[in-house]
Formats: C-alpha cells, sequence, structure tokens
C-alpha cells in the first residue's frame, strides 16, 4: 500500500530513528561493524551553531504509523562541499527507504529534495559514492543520470583511518 | 636547493595564484577542460561568512623568489564531510606542489597540517580520490598508511552533473 510519506528537514528528536535507519543500511551494505557513531553523536554534529551535515527525512503519515513502529519511512544525509574545478557541490553521503517502503517512489522525492538543495545554493553537481555490488542504487542513481566516474576516469576512493592521521600528525 | 617554505592558511589575494596551480594540476591529469571556476569565485566561496573551503598555501621566502614569479610553491584543499559511519570527516580535495619544489617534503608537511586541522575539529578519518593513473600521488598516500576504498572493498565515484541536478528538479 502506498503511503502520502512528507520529505522534511529532520529535526534533533529524530536522530534516534535515523540512528536505527543508518545501521540498518550498514548492515545491509554488510559493513555494520563500521558504525561507530551514536545518537547523541548525530545530534551534536548535525544540530550545532555550525552542521556538519543536512539530513531529510520521510515521515509516515500517523494513520499509516504502526503504533510500536517508525514515525519514518527513509532519510537522505548530505553535505556541502568544493570542488576545485567545479566549485560548490552537494555530497550525498546517504538514502536510504525500510524495506515496507521501497518502490513507492520515496527515495526520488528525497533526491529530488536533496537537488533542489543543491541548486538553491548554487552548488553546479552532486556527488555520492555507491559500492559496487549496489546493484539497485546503481540503477537508481543511473537512471537519474549519474556517471560512474570509477569506471569512466579512473577515480579511486582512498582513505587514512584514524591511526594513519594520528600518525601524520606524531611525525 | 631546498627550501624552507613556511605553511600557513590562504589569504584572499592568495587566490590569484592558487587559481594558477589549480589549472596546473588539472593540465598534469589531463582534464584541464573540466576546470570551470575563477580567482573570482575562489575568493567568495573560500573567504565568506560560511567559507565552502579550507585551503593551506606553502610560501617562499622572499629571498627565494624569482622577482617575475610566485610566491606560493603548493596549496592543499579541504574541507569538513560526515560520514554516518565514522561522524566529522576531512575531505581532502587537492595536494599541489609546483614541479620546481617537488622532492623536497613540501607535499608532506601540507598533509601534516591537514591532519592536524582533522583532530582538532574532532575528525576520524580523512578521505580523497585519485585518479588511477596518477601513480606518484597513490605512491605518495599509501606511504603515509592510506587504503584504496575503491580496490579494497568495491566503492565507486557517481556524479550528477548540472543539467542532471537541474533534471532532478524539474521532474
Amino acid at each position: 500500500m502506498a503511503v502520502a510519506v512528507q520529505i522534511r528537514e529532520a529535526k534533533e528528536a529524530d536522530c534516534g530513528e535515523i540512528m536505527k535507519m543508518i545501521r540498518e543500511l550498514a548492515e545491509f551494505e554488510k559493513l555494520s561493524d563500521q558504525v561507530k557513531i551514536s545518537e547523541e553523536v548525530l545530534k551534536t554534529d548535525g544540530f550545532g551553531e555550525n552542521p556538519f551535515y543536512h539530513c531529510l527525512v520521510a515521515e509516515i503519515p500517523p494513520e499509516h504509523r504502526d503504533p510500536l513502529g517508525s514515525t519514518l519511512a527513509g532519510y537522505g544525509l548530505y553535505y556541502f562541499t568544493y570542488s576545485t574545478w567545479t566549485g560548490r557541490n552537494v555530497y550525498l553521503e546517504d538514502i536510504y527507504v525500510m524495506p515496507k517502503y521501497q518502490g513507492q517512489g520515496i527515495g526520488s522525492k528525497i533526491i529530488k529534495k536533496v537537488a533542489e538543495a543543491a541548486l538553491e545554493r548554487g552548488c553546479s553537481q552532486l556527488r555520492l559514492a555507491v559500492l559496487d555490488n549496489n546493484r539497485s542504487a546503481i540503477e537508481f542513481y543511473k537512471a537519474r543520470g549519474a556517471k560512474d566516474l570509477t569506471v569512466a576516469e579512473g577515480w579511486h576512493f582512498f582513505h587514512f583511518d584514524n591511526e594513519a592521521v594520528r600518525e601524520m600528525v606524531r611525525k
């Protein structure tokens, strides 16, 4: 049954449910051991004076909620970044829709709102990273015009973990 | 001849030289047609109330400058991002050292300062993207403990260009 969800900006009180969905998404990606943050960290980092991220949530109308269940069906988390070639960009960290609400266009509504936020702030591009075995996400993004820059141009993603960052400072 | 450069935060007046180095780096990567920004855009986006990026520069001491040449030998441009798994992160957009100043440890000094900025703001990781044919950059990062997540875990980089972003908003 399709549910008319409302896409709105996340509030601090949503962080518990958002954290639950972050864990669900990491489980789906089989990388849940990498989730190190908590509801408290999400609150501090997203709702202070200089928030580190922006988050949209898909709210389930009260009449469709399970009394013991979630008020949210999904979320989209993004932030503003910068390219020395194209200037202001948006980076889409995650889009997630809970399995029982998938196939209703909720992900499309979320990414549309992210695209609107990008244009409002004068961003030229929207970037993201996807695991190569996450076929449904890749189809979702490609259907909307996204290009795989790892395949097309050879961009690889690198990271320094916390130990490596500390080691560079010590040297 | 090794030159004792000083690594400092960029000022608005450095943007002309930074823009010149951005173009040099893009030429080295054979993607200079992708450079769309200008000195003015760099000034607006990096030196307003809510800067979109942070930039470090390597300043050449006056006695070592060519009177008609650069005052800077290189730059490092980064910004703060967010991971739903590890929280606050730093993303290193570029590190560049002009060819005549390479091999003197200037890149190491710049990345060390970026790592310090990361720890000061409570960031756990440092992330970046490298072209797979840029062997010297890959060696530079791997020597300092970076891991290629495209190879290790299968992360691919996607982007929506401006036309694709506008199309999502129109739909």
